[in-house]
This record gives C-alpha cells, structure tokens and sequence, in this order.
C-alpha cells in the first residue's frame, strides 16, 4: 500500500493556520498569500486530524501514484494543449512547476501565493499523476522518442466521439477524497500552466465517500453495480508486467510507466433501470446486490464461464459483460480499471448526463484495453447500454525521485 | 440537533443486500429488482456501519430536514414544472409519492423497483427537502393560497439572470455525504416525477468531506473564505421566528414552513486569485486564515463595525461583505445561509464556471434576503467577483407527521 495514515513531515496547512490568522491581524501581510501563510508556521503545534484528512500519499516513487492508489471521493481529469510557441524547454519548465507544486499538495503543504481553498484539511488522500498525449512530442521536437504503444486508438463502431473533449497534449488525473482539496489542486496547476499550455479540456468524477460502507475496495457505478472486482491484483505475479512498463522496456523512458485509456462513457440510465434485475444481472453476468458471478459463489469466487445451468443454458451468457471482457476471451489481455463516476446534471432531452470516467491502466494498450474493446463493441450486451463520447490515451511516466520531476527522462533524457 | 448516529430502524439496505443476493442465486428474481431486494430481508442481521454512512436524519418533524442539518458533502438541486393538465389532485399524489420515498431513502431502505446504487451505504445523512415556486399555484387552481411573501424577487443591477434556470414549479433539495446515496435519491424521485412533472433544471453542490477537517460547523467556498460564522444559531431567542414562518402566520398551511432564496452566484476567481491577501480580507471583512473579524478576536467573536485602526480607518471597511451585509446595516434583517459549492468545468471563455449555489432560508424574504441583496448590489465589495446566473424563490411547507405527505394542508386542506 502506498498509503501512510499520518500527516507527512514539513509545513502543513493546518500548522500554518493559526500563524496566517496571527501575522494579518498584527497588519504584517506585505503582499500575496503565500508570505503571510508561511511566515510564523514553524511556532505552531500540529493539531490531530481524522484519518480522512490526514491520509497522505506519498508524490515520489518508482511509480506515480493515483494508479494503484485506492479509489477516491472526488477526481478532476484536465488536458491542456501547448501554446503555440511552447518548446521542449517550456514544457520541461511546466513539468517541473506542476511536479515541485503536486508534491507539496500532496503533502498538504501550501504552495506560494495559495489560494486558501484547502486550508484546515489535510492532504486528503490527493494525488496528481502527469501524461502526455501523442500530440505532444511533434511540437517540442520529440518525435523520435514518440512510443509506439501512442499510436492512436481504432475507431470502434459504437464510438460517438466528440474530438473536443477528446485526447490532448499534456493530461492531469487529480484525485483526493474531499472536494475543496480537490479544487484546490485543480486551480493551483492550472495556474502554473498559464504561459505555456491552454486548458483543452476537463471533467469531474466522483466515487464513494470513505465511511459511506464497510465495503473495500470496489465501489458501485451509476448502473448500480459493484465495479472493479476482477481487476488485475498488486499480488498477483504478472500485475507489474501487465500495468507497468518494464524496466528494459521500449522507450526506456518510460520504463517504470504505464499508459492511461481514458473514456467518457455515457449511461443510457432510462433504458437501463427499464431493464428488471434479472435482465440486468444477465448483460453483466454477475449479481447486482453482492457482485457474485452467476457461475455461483461470492464476489471474490473465480468466473466460471464453462459452467451451464441445469436447463443447459450457459450460467454467463455468451454476450455478458465479463465474458466478452475477460482475459480468457482476449488472450489473456488485461487492464486496470480505475473509474470515476460522472453525472453533469441533464440533457437537452432530458436524459441524465452521467456515466463513467472509465480509465484503464495497462503496460501496452495493445494487450489491454483495444483488443478488449474491439470485443465488446461487437457482442457485448452491456454496449446498447453505453456511449462512449470522448476517448484520450496518455503516455505516463515513472514516478520521480526527490529533486527530480515527472517526465525529466523525456525531456532532457 | 436532529440527527441520530445509529441506522434507524426498518429495512436497512444493508439488510437486504445478502438477502437479494441468495434470491438471485437460487433463480427466485420474479420481475423488477424490488422483490429481489425486499424478499427475505428480515432474515438477514445487520451489520455496522461506519458512522458517516449509518448518519440517519428523520425525515419527519415540525420543519423539513434540510433546513438546519449540517452541511452535506453532495447536493443536488432539483426544478420541475408541472405537465399540462396535471391538475391538484395530480399534484397531491404527486407530493404524496415523494414523501413516501424519501422517508424510505433517508432511512436507508430500498424504494420498490430500486436502482441499486445505494446499495452498500447507510442513509449518509440523506434529507430531502421539498418546496413550491408561485407558478404552481395558478395551474393547479390554488390562487387564493399563494403566500404573499412569494412576490417575484425585484430585479437586482448585478443580475444576469438565466430564465431557463430559474424558477419552477416546484423544488426538491437532495443532500447526504456520499455521491451515490445523492444520485441514488435523484434518480428515485425524477422518475416519481415522472408522469405529473418534467424536469425543468438541475444543479449539482458540495461541501467537505466529513472528517477531511475538525473544523466544526463552518466551511469554505472556493474563494478560500470561511463561511457560515455569523449564521442565525438554533440557539438564538430568535430563530425560530426568523427562519420559520410563526404558528400563526400567513399562510395557515406554512405555519413551520420557510422560504428558500434559491442563487446560482458564479465567482470571477481568476480576478479574485489575483487579489493581495490583504486585499481579499478587506472585501469580506474578515481573515481568510481563521475567519476572524478584521475588528479583531477569533472566527467567533462578535463584529465590530465602529472599530477604528490607529490610523484612522475602519478596522471593516465601508463596503466590506460582512459589513453591508449585517442585520445591523439592515434593520435586523437576517437569514440562514445553507449553500453547496459547485463546479461544472470550465467555460468557453476559459473560466472557471463554478461559485456558490447560494440558498438562503428565512421566515419572509422580505425581511431576509431581499433587502440584504438590495444592499449587496449597489454597495459591496465582493459584488465584483460575483455574478448572479440563476434565481428561484420556494415555499417550503412544514415537515410532515407519519402517515402524511409534505404539502398536505396546502393540498387537501
Ligand atoms: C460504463 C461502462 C462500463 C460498465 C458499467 C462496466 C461494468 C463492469 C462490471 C459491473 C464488471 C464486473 C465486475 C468487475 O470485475 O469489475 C466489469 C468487468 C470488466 N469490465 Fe467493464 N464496464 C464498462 C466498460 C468497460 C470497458 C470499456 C472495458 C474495456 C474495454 C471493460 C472491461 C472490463 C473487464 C476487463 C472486466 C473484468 C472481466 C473479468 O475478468 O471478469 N469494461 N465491468
Ligand atoms: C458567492 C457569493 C458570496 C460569498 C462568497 C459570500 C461570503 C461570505 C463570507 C466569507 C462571509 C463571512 C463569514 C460568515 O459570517 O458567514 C459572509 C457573511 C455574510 N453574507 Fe455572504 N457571501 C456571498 C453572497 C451573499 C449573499 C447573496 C448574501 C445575501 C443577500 C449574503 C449574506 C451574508 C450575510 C447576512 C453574512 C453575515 C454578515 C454578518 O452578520 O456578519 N452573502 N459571506
């Protein structure tokens, strides 16, 4: 686990807040937050926070966090285009502000000039994890160090793409489990993009609030279902070689990294809940109270796709959801699942505009997520069910050590 | 406080999920998802819950929940207006489901024909409150109760008002501290709504996390501010008679109702980012840090608008927030200030579209909102940063007693 459950070490929001308060009533505020947030901190006592507020995951690592990290509360997804001009120099500079603020963030410390958003709470569980998108490296003058698992993604029949909320130069996941720290983070980057890379596109997502259940782990969707069960596990042997780029794998700088599928998938919710449950639990091919497949068993109990009912039906129909996705149906092609919810209130037709912020993990989109989707946007069930209207793939890097920042191999490799 | 920290009696969902589990393995699922969830769930024992999700907050009472409930980490804001020829007694049967559902939902049992979504949480604080705008009254042939203190809200100079997210009908406010059990309770009575009303707009709000800050009470909005200091207080002599219309009061059917001033207010936060800290604090009137009045003391201490600097100047500025806005600039007017954060993306101009979705409660708006607003418009600092996008005024009735629905004696009396 990459998770610690106490605040991590230097000056955190909650010590600086007393001293701030202290030195603007005394009129000694000179010029922009940030002084005035930082000056006295160090005389304060950090006060106890509750475990979902001191929750920190560390910045720095082998790999970069909000991959593995336990699912959170709240996430913002942001990808930004560079600005005309923007060379290979700028976009390292970028690179280095958004790692150095992202690590103090992540540590709940205050960044300068801060905007106060998330003064009082902890870290929050944030993290921040960098991509790059194919169109990145022609315009910084990278194209030799383009990986060929960026080639952009097939169409699939079932695509309704809109290309404006769609791929991106430069790509931000933030996820934290409070929404104010969140928010903070997402203002705090784009900031720092200002001169060089123009917003181009964001959503939010959501996931259950810790406490809500004594449930681990998976959470349910907006269809009602528990998700992410047969996710590839951190202990299962092949789980590195499958997520993360190897260490002698190609391009070396992304040894250590993982690519990012990520979809906007609307859910036709109406014709959904028209479905009764038995017809729901068919198209998925698992139960919807307790995830146990129909093959018997519990949640965590194997697949069984052989198995056949007593009338000589298959116990998982031959379009259901898990049995078209599976590794078994895909030459052992797997992929991490780690979505947010999405809902942006209504459509014009007065459907709700709400989904899945599905976003795959894997070493090689090739043996994850487009075999698989090639699969399911031909017989899977659950497909009558879904659109998918914006598509984005990213290159993610390693995790950076101290003093280093995220994509310093690329771009001064 | 009207909140209970133990799951309140009756079929919990937590109940029903093992339950619903062995109906659909032994192939027992008749028809829609409900009798599946509701089958054998008296056999089932209950499990704890941790204490955000087993949060129940009773659904009936002198006042609708909602009101003075502590901030919820989700809100959804829901207009509708009624189809054409949706008469009284339509309307009646109408306000009669959705009281039946939300006891149902904020005690965390399962509704018939149940979604699933929250499946797994306890209630998490659900209320579900419920309102009606003045183009109700007309269509349903109830003119002769339209409550006086439901006047159309004058135009203000700041206003940039959206009519199409204006107004309506009627009103439901969800909140709870988990996303699901919210879109879960959205979802439940939109398609209640169904054949009487149509969705005319919807919002999306939220607050902290429960236990991402100790802080009490008190939270920030995206300006970084603390805010909900100097609310009314449950304790005060005169709240009641301030938030709720008195048991002799006009109408006869709002006697314990309020009126809900209802603002969609977007914050120009790119300006305000760029304000000093010391700048910002001038305009509200307060330390951003700790919400301490800039007359001096903690968040708490009383304001005081005749301190004088040792310079000369107004410790609180002329046209500081706190200042014009107080009941003392205001012949005590007053109001319970209850709002969500929201954040729906960025627009086309690159903002932020996100501020406040502001909901004020109080007994006559006249005496609260109104003339506070008046004031605000023409002479407050803040004003600059704000813009007005979306306005509605609600009737909001009396709680109801078991066996009743909200709206009763307005309906049937
Ligand atoms: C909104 C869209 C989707 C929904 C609601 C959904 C829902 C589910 C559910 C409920 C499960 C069973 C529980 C679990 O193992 O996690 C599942 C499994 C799975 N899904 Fe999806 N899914 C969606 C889209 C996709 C897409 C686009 C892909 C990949 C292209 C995918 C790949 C998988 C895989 C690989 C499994 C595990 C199958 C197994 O090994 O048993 N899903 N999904
Ligand atoms: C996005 C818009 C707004 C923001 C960010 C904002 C922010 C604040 C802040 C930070 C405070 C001080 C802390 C507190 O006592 O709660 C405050 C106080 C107050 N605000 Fe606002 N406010 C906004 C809009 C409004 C509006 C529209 C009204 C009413 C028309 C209003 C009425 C009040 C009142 C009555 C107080 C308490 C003043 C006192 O008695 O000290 N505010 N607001």
């Amino acid at each position: 686990m990459t998770t610690e459950q106490a605040p991590s070490p230097g000056i955190s929001r909650r010590r600086l807040l007393g001293s701030a308060g202290a030195a603007g009533a005394a009129g000694l505020v000179a010029g922009g937050a940030a002084g005035a947030y930082a000056s006295e901190a160090a005389r304060e006592t950090p006060e106890p926070l509750t475990s979902v507020g001191a929750t920190a995951v560390p910045f720095h690592g082998g790999h970069q966090a909000g991959i593995t990290t336990p699912l959170q509360a709240h996430g913002h997804l942001l990808a930004f285009d560079l600005k005309a001009g923007a060379n290979r120099k700028a976009a390292a500079a970028l690179l280095r502000r958004w790692s150095r603020t992202a690590r103090q963030l992540t540590a709940g410390e205050a960044p300068p000039d801060d905007t106060g958003i998330a003064l009082d709470a902890g870290p929050s569980s944030l993290t921040v994890t960098f991509g790059f998108g194919r169109t990145f490296f022609g315009k910084v003058g990278l194209d030799d160090r383009l990986p060929e698992a960026l080639a952009p993604l097939p169409h699939f029949v079932s695509d309704a793409l809109d290309p404006k909320r769609s791929d991106g130069d430069l790509w931000i996941q933030i996820g934290a489990d409070d929404a104010l720290v969140a928010f903070h983070a997402l203002r705090a980057l784009q900031r720092e993009a200002a001169g060089t890379a123009r917003l181009r596109w964001q959503m939010n997502g959501f996931n259950r609030t810790p406490g809500a259940t004594d449930r681990p782990m998976t959470t349910r969707n907006l269809m009602g279902q528990i998700d992410g069960t047969n996710n590839p596990k951190p202990t299962d042997d092949d789980f590195e070689r499958r997520i993360f780029v190897p260490e002698k794998g190609e391009p070396a700088w992304m040894a250590g990294g993982s690519y990012a599928v990520v979809r906007r998938i609307r859910m036709l919710l109406d014709a959904w809940d028209h479905l009764s449950l038995e017809r729901q639990e068919k198209v998925i091919g698992r139960r919807k109270s307790d995830g146990a497949p129909l093959s018997g068993g519990t949640e965590t109990t194997p697949v069984r796709l052989d198995k056949v009912n007593a009338d000589g039906s298959l116990a998982i129909a031959g379009a259901a959801h898990v049995r078209v996705a599976a590794p078994a149906s895909n030459q052992g092609a797997a992929m991490l699942r780690r979505p947010f919810s999405y809902h942006d209130g209504f459509r014009a037709d007065g459907a709700p505009d709400a989904g899945l912020l599905f976003i795959a993990w894997q070493a090689d989109p090739m043996k994850g997520f487009v075999p698989v989707q090639r699969k399911l946007d031909l017989g899977d069930d659950l497909s009558r069910f879904l659109r998918h209207e914006a598509s984005a793939l990213f290159a993610v890097p390693p995790g950076c050590a101290p003093g280093e920042y995220v994509g310093q191999a690329l771009l001064e490799g």
